[in-house]
């Protein structure tokens, strides 16, 4: 008799049900495919008495995760509580007590991932989490083992289901405001109650964190990274993108700089050409593009949340450990090492690359030549532009959108300052960055 | 001091010397990856006078294979020459000496795939091949890994390079013939000067046996499989299949169906919408779409073909061995496992789908008439049709294009029979098959 793989599972909510759902209903492929069966010893949550819509033996449902860091013969901890507290301390006791833990958690690992990692190293156990990142794509996997050959030279990911439903829809419909698109969102359930985390581009943004440390091998945290959310994006930049063109997508970018290897990691909506494909990643779905040498340009596109593709990644790393093909031990393991702390970041002043501006002045003679001096005198150049102008005789201000030659960000900042301070001037400038 | 993988590689062309260059490019990206080095003992290839453009030390390059698998010291054997003999008996005799054999040969693994596979593991060793299908993607490591928690109900692949470089052609430039564009792509280097390998399927169909094995675990050949080039699409088809919305793409196609468990698997020329992920699939790129449960929906891109992405695939392979993190021991190991000679095929004839058909009809009064009654007897009905007519007062025939509702395969035929055999009837009917 081999010794099955005993779970503990911390945090059974809706992705903790369609774990437990999964692992009973694919139960005769899974154990045909592993050496060992994987076995349910133990679930926890602090809500005992909800029933969950999921075949489980009440009996094993505790409301105290200690029936699980604290039992020996527990294998593996799942957890899938999420957020920091207490879920770094769960995740840590476990790993502390040689438990290997499988992760949903990309809040924690974008704060904690590389001390984690090592932590996990030291102990000789697994720390895996493909479904932080992407829901069910197994886009981890494919960065530590597929592409484990490759320099990797960027990774750009639609990354929140919600922001690019949102983007989606207002790119269908035109002139239908951020606030309405939002609105329905929420109503449909692809938004929460309080929309920031997703909005404002923190999930993006804990995500990002995680791609960018395996792509480059860098302790890259939520800190490091350039934030910014899609709130203000206004029907107007959406056309315009599209007669451009474009689509404007929400993106977590990190890319390394080949003269200095220095890692520019960013997150914010960008005008992506809609021949490229990431341009035609529509309504909740998720794709990361990761540029490598040699292998070029690689896609990878499916569910980026809810209860089933969590629970195929959740399970794929548990079969992984069961099978003991997830390279989790010291010495047989083809991935990169994060040092803790470790990292080379590019400063946001020195990008450099197209942009995208939205400028509201008045509709009078001398606002285009205003413009004009003002980015000719950073250096800047225009590659193409759109007036839109007030009604006729109304005293209306004038919408007008420049996409930009290739600049540098702080020389286009510098511009904007100038523009933004003359008299014509209605409005701040409105920036978004261009991914070619 | 760890034992170094030594590696011996048979088939030094370009390919080869893809991996040979990456292995020296990438050498401390590697290494820092791996608890060992990997090392390239000897090369092997007929042609030992040619010089490649990569580093190698010419006294490593023997021209009989024996200097490979004769060698204890080699561990495992990159196979490049591709097809069928002499590769099969370099394969055999590599995993019936013990050695792991990585290979980019889809041709061979179509063919022999399951009695390879178990002789591999009969001797404890790996048999790895990334590389065979769609080239630098990950999609083998995806299906055994990533998805491995996952029941597949269907993989759609957009496998071939030459055809979906000249379907895209076509489908940009309105009216320009296969001929013409089959021409270019020779012009370019992206057509054999001899296509038929591409252009009539085989390729796409040796990759969709690999495809279709590990996704449903049955063994699964190239003669199981219908194929179906693209020779015979005209710009007419193109155009419109583009005005009901679809781009015509040739899939590799394998289905389950969940009433009875049976496969289809198929090779053709197909309308794919454009609002499926597989639709803006363009160029020489490649593309898979795996749909699987509870995951849903998920794609792989990238470039399918070329020294570069082969290169990373083949690495990622021997980085596995090294690391032995690539699931290939007995026993430790969560993939399907295919049963040589089991597999429960699906018969054309049984298909239900929605059809795309050409009909080349006199332009006269009852043509129309013809085709309706011959449908309605079959209990087909017409989703949507387009008639293109000769100039007005000459006797050129006309085109009519029907797309189908759902139906059957079998009385799809019976219909087109019956409608060829009517005297207005002018040329053969065309079929695409049409998938949602």
């Amino acid at each position: 008799m081999t010794k099955p793989l005993n779970i503990g599972l911390i945090g059974f909510g809706n992705i903790g049900a369609g774990v437990v759902r999964t692992l009973a209903e694919q139960s005769d492929l899974i154990n045909s495919r592993l050496p060992r069966p994987l076995v349910l010893k133990t679930l926890c949550d602090k809500d005992t008495t909800t029933r969950r819509d999921a075949p489980y033996d009440h009996d094993k449902l505790a409301g105290d995760a200690a029936a699980v860091l604290g039992d020996p013969e527990i294998d593996v901890v799942v957890e899938l509580v999420g957020g920091l507290e207490p879920a770094l301390t769960f995740v840590r006791t476990a790993l502390e007590r040689g438990k290997h833990v499988v992760t949903a958690n990309k809040h924690l690992l974008a704060f904690h991932g590389a001390e984690l990692m090592a932590l996990a190293e030291s102990k000789g156990v697994g720390l895996l989490f493909e479904a932080a990142v992407a829901g069910g794509i197994p886009i981890i996997r494919a960065l530590q083992q597929g592409l484990t050959a490759n320099r990797i030279d960027s990774v750009q990911g639609i990354l929140n289901g919600t922001c690019n439903y949102i983007l989606t829809r207002m790119s269908r419909e035109e002139g239908v405001s951020f606030k309405k698109v939002l609105g329905d969102a929420q109503k449909k359930g692809y938004a929460e109650p309080d929309p920031t985390y997703d909005i404002e581009g923190y999930d993006t943004a804990h995500k990002t964190a995680i791609l960018a440390s395996l792509a480059f091998g860098m302790d890259i945290r939520f800190e490091d990274i350039y934030v910014e959310g899609i709130t203000a994006i206004r029907p107007v930049d959406i056309v315009y993108a599209a007669k451009l063109g474009y689509a404007i997508k929400l993106l977590g970018i990190a890319k390394r700089d080949e003269t200095n290897g220095s890692v520019e990691v960013r997150v914010h909506p960008t005008l992506v050409p809609l021949s490229s494909p990431l341009g035609h990643v529509n309504g909740v779905f998720n794709s990361v593009l990761v540029d490598g040498t040699p292998v070029g340009k690689t896609m990878y596109y499916g569910r980026g949340a809810g209860a089933g593709p969590t629970a195929s990644a959740v399970i794929s790393d548990l079969m992984a450990l069961a099978a003991d093909t997830g390279g989790f031990n010291a010495g047989r393991d083809a991935r990169l090492r994060i040092k803790v702390g470790e990292k080379k970041l590019k400063p946001m002043d020195e990008l450099m690359m197209h942009y995208y501006v939205r400028l509201t002045m008045a509709d009078k003679p001398g606002a285009m030549a205003t413009i004009g001096r003002a980015l000719a005198d950073q250096e800047i150049s225009i590659e193409s532009m759109i007036q839109q102008g007030g009604e006729e005789g109304e005293a209306q201000p004038a919408t007008i959108s420049i996409v930009t030659h290739r600049c540098n960000e702080a020389r286009l900042q510098a511009a904007l300052k100038i523009i933004e301070k003359n008299a014509m001037s209605m409005a701040k400038a409105f920036v978004l960055r261009v991914e070619e």
